[in-house]
C-alpha cells in the first residue's frame, strides 16, 4: 500500500492531550505516519478543506444481521420485540439473507463514519457474516450467537453447551484475524434470560483460556431483570459475576437499570460498557445513568445496536441522544459534547481491546479514519468542532471514510458498493426473509 | 404559474381517511388540482419513483433570528441559556445578522422538508426578517418578540406596553398577507418571565379585536415555573388564563411540565402545544406529556425550537425523538409513527388556523409539498411508510421540496440558495455579531 495525504482539515486527534491540529495527516501502509507539520512532497493528496477529521468511530454493540429487520419490528418492548419479531427472523435468516444484511449493514456505517464494531450475531451463519466482513473493509469484532434455554425462543435457536461453545471456536479458528488482521471473533451470550448457568459458566472458562472478550446484554428493561431474578436468585450483574464472567473482557450492552451496588461492581471488574441510547428509546427501556458510570471510571462506549431497533446504523444519533440525554436526566453540560466523541471513539477503542492501535490519530495508530463536512449551511456557524459534530452533523455529512489507509468512502460514496442496488437487493431478500419467518 | 405532474412516489395523503395512494399528483396555480389516477397528458412532471409524497411539515416553534447563534450556547438550562446567551446575542443583531439568520433558517428548513412555521422573533427588526421571508418562498406566520420585564434582560430587549403592542401592529399593517398571502403577523409574548402582567392583558385584548394568534412558551422548566409562580401567585397557565390569553389563537410551546389540572384547562380551551423534543432534551427541560395531551383531544403539533437550543432545524429529529421520548416514557406504541406524522403536518396546520388549506395533499390544498427519498440502503428495507419516515429517514433524504405549487428544492438542492456561500457568510456575521454581544 503507497502513501496518501489528507489535508486542508481541522484534526480532532482524540490523543491524551486532546490536540486539536490544523494540518496534514500522512497515512503510509495502512498507519497514521504523521499529524500535522509540512506535508511530504510527491505524495498523492486528497483536499479536506471543510471538514473535520476525526478516528473513525467505534460502534461496541450492533447486530448486523438485523439489519434485514429494519421498520419489521417497531412499537413493542424488549421481550415481546425479541419472541414475536426477532427471534422469528433470525431463524428463518439463510445464507443470502445474511449475506444482504451484513452488506447493507457495512454499507450505512461506513457511509455514517463507523470504522469498527463489535457485533454480536444470531446462532447460525456467523461464518457467512464473517466471509463478507472480511472482504468488506470494516474492523469486526463478531460473535455468533450462544443460546440454550427460553421456552419462547424458537427451537433452531438454541444449542446444546458443548455445541454452541464448539461452533464459537471453530469460527476463532477460521476467521480471527482474518481480513489482514481487522477481524476478530468473540463469544456471544444473548443475555442471561436465554442462557443457562452452565453455558454462561462455559463461556466463562473458554473466554479466560482464549482471551476471548464476551459480548451480552444486561440490565437492558427491568421485566428481563425480574426474569433472571427468578432464573437465577440474584441480580442480573451479580449473577454474570457469579458464573465467571464479570471480567475486563465482558463487554456489556445497556446496563440501563443498574443500583449503586452494581455500577460498584462493573468499575471494580472494569466491565465494558455499551450504551445504546437510540434502542433504549425505540423499545422504551429508560435513560441509562452513563454520568455516574463514567464518573466511576467505568468505560462507557456507544453503539446503535440494530436496525430492528433503531432503526439507523448512525454514530451522529447516538453521540447526540447521548449527550442530550444525559442533559434532561441530570442538567445540560452532564455530558459534554468532546465526553461524547471520546465514547464514540476511545472508548469504543478500550471496549475492543484496541486502545493501542486505533481511535486516536497518532502516529503509529492504524489508519481508521473520518472526515466530515463542518462547511455547509447546515452546520453554519460552528465554533466548537465538537458541538459541530456532536449536535449539528449528521451521518451523511461524512466526506471520506478510511479503515487501515483504504478510502471505503469518499466524497460521501462508498467506493465499492452500489447503494442503489444494493437498497433494492435488500428490499427482495427481506421479503422472502419475513415469507419464510411466517411475518 | 402552470401546471406540474409529480409521477412515480407513494402518496400518504393525511387526509381525514389517511389514504395511502399510487399514483400521480397533479398542482395547478398553486393548488393541488389532482391526487392519483390517471395523469394528465401534456403537463411538465417530475419523476419522484422510490419517494413518498408527504403535505410539507409545519413546524410550529422556531426562532429564525437565533439560527446565527447554533453552537453558541450549549450546555446551559433555560434562565441561564436566556440571560447569559441567547438574550445578549438577540441584542446585538442588526440588520446584516438578521437577514443572513432568516436565509440560514429558510434553507435549512426548505431543504429537510419544512414548509411552514410559526416564528417568534427578537424584539426589534422584525420588518428585515419579515421581508427576508417574503421573497423566501416559504410560508410562515412571524411574531416580533414582545418583552417588558426581568432585570436580567437587556435594556435593548425591554418596551413599553404601548410601543410593543403598537410596533407588532405595524408589522401586521405593512407585512400580513405579504409573499402572495404567504407571510401572516402574529403575536409573541415571549413568556410569563420576560411580560408583565398589562403586557400578557394587552395583547390579549389586541388578539381578540384582531383574531391574531398568540405565540409564547409555557412551562418549559420547573424553575421558570417557581419564577411564574412568584411573579403571578398563581400557575403559569392559570396565570395566561387568567390576563384572558387562553383562548385557540393561543400557541404555547412546550408545556412540559402540566399537570392534570392545566391539561385540562389547555383541552377545554382549546389551547394548542408545540411540542420540541429536541430542545427539550439539550436544555434538560424535561419529557412533555404528549400522549396524555392528545388523549384529551389538545391539539399538539412539533418544532425545532431554534438553533441554539437543538442545533437543527429538521423535522425529521422531532419526529423520531417525538415518537421515541413517548416510547421511553410509556412503553412502545404509545406514539405510533402515523400519528407523529399527523404531528408534523395536520396538527402544525391546525395550529396556525389553516386546516383547510395545508396539511394534507388533497385537492383544493395549497401545493405545500415535500418528497423524501426511500429507496437508497439506508432507508432499506421499508414496509410501513410512516415507519421509515419516522424513524429511518432523514432531512437531507428530502429530494423536493414545494411551497404554493413552486420547487423550491429539487434533487436535495435549494433552488434558489447558493448553500456553500450561505454557509460561508452566516459564519462571517456570526463572528461580527459574537463581538458585538461581547462573547
Amino acid at each position: 500500500m503507497s502513501s496518501l495525504v489528507l489535508t486542508g482539515a481541522t484534526v480532532l486527534t482524540m490523543n491524551d492531550a486532546l490536540d486539536v491540529l490544523e494540518g496534514p495527516v500522512v497515512v503510509r501502509d495502512g498507519v497514521i505516519a504523521q499529524v500535522g507539520g509540512r506535508a511530504p512532497d510527491g505524495v498523492p493528496s486528497i483536499d479536506l478543506s471543510g471538514c473535520v477529521i476525526l478516528p473513525g468511530f467505534v460502534q461496541t454493540h450492533i447486530h448486523l444481521c438485523q439489519t434485514l429487520f429494519r421498520g419489521a419490528a417497531d412499537d413493542l418492548a424488549l421481550l415481546a420485540w425479541l419472541r414475536q419479531r426477532v427471534w422469528p427472523m433470525e431463524a428463518a435468516h439463510d445464507e443470502a439473507s445474511l449475506r444482504v444484511s451484513t452488506r447493507l449493514a457495512v454499507h450505512e456505517l461506513l457511509r455514517t463514519g463507523t470504522t469498527s464494531v463489535l457485533t454480536m450475531e444470531t446462532v447460525h451463519g456467523t461464518d457467512v457474516v464473517l466471509d463478507t466482513l472480511a472482504s468488506s473493509g470494516l474492523r469486526a469484532t463478531v460473535g455468533k450467537c450462544l443460546m440454550d434455554r427460553d421456552d419462547a425462543a424458537p427451537a433452531r435457536l438454541k444449542q446444546p453447551v458443548a455445541t454452541a461453545i464448539d461452533e464459537a471456536l471453530q469460527l476463532r479458528a477460521a476467521y480471527d484475524g482474518a481480513g489482514t488482521g481487522r477481524i476478530r471473533v468473540a463469544l456471544a451470550p444473548r443475555f442471561a434470560v436465554s442462557c443457562t448457568r452452565e453455558l454462561l459458566e462455559a463461556t466463562a472458562a473458554v473466554s479466560t483460556t482464549h482471551g476471548m472478550l464476551v459480548h451480552t446484554h444486561a440490565s437492558e428493561q427491568r421485566d428481563e431483570i425480574e426474569v433472571v431474578r427468578a432464573i437465577a436468585g440474584m441480580g442480573n450483574l451479580a449473577y454474570l459475576a457469579d458464573t465467571g464472567l464479570a471480567t475486563p473482557r465482558l463487554c456489556a450492552a445497556h446496563c440501563v437499570w443498574v443500583d449503586e451496588a452494581e455500577q460498584a461492581l462493573l468499575a471494580e471488574r472494569d466491565v465494558k460498557v455499551m450504551h445504546c441510547p437510540g434502542s433504549n428509546l425505540k423499545l422504551g427501556s429508560g435513560l441509562a445513568p452513563v454520568t455516574e458510570m463514567r464518573a466511576r471510571g467505568i468505560t462507557v462506549s456507544l453503539g446503535a445496536d440494530g436496525a430492528a431497533c433503531n432503526n439507523r446504523l448512525d454514530m451522529f444519533d447516538e453521540m447526540r441522544l447521548a449527550a442530550t440525554l444525559q442533559a434532561v436526566r441530570l442538567g445540560p453540560g452532564a455530558l459534554p459534547a468532546r465526553d461524547v466523541v471520546w465514547m464514540a471513539t476511545r472508548a469504543g477503542a478500550t471496549t475492543l481491546g484496541l486502545a493501542d492501535a486505533i481511535g486516536q490519530v497518532t502516529p503509529g495508530f492504524r489508519a481508521d479514519l473520518v472526515a466530515v463536512d463542518v462547511s455547509g449551511p447546515l452546520t453554519a456557524p460552528s465554533s466548537d468542532p465538537y458541538s459541530t459534530v456532536v449536535y449539528a452533523s449528521r451521518g451523511t455529512d461524512v466526506r471520506l471514510t478510511m479503515v487501515d489507509g483504504e478510502v471505503l468512502v469518499r466524497d460521501g460514496v462508498h467506493q465499492r458498493v452500489d447503494a442503489q442496488a444494493l437498497g433494492h437487493e435488500a428490499r427482495a431478500e427481506a421479503r422472502r426473509l419475513m415469507r419464510r419467518a411466517g411475518l
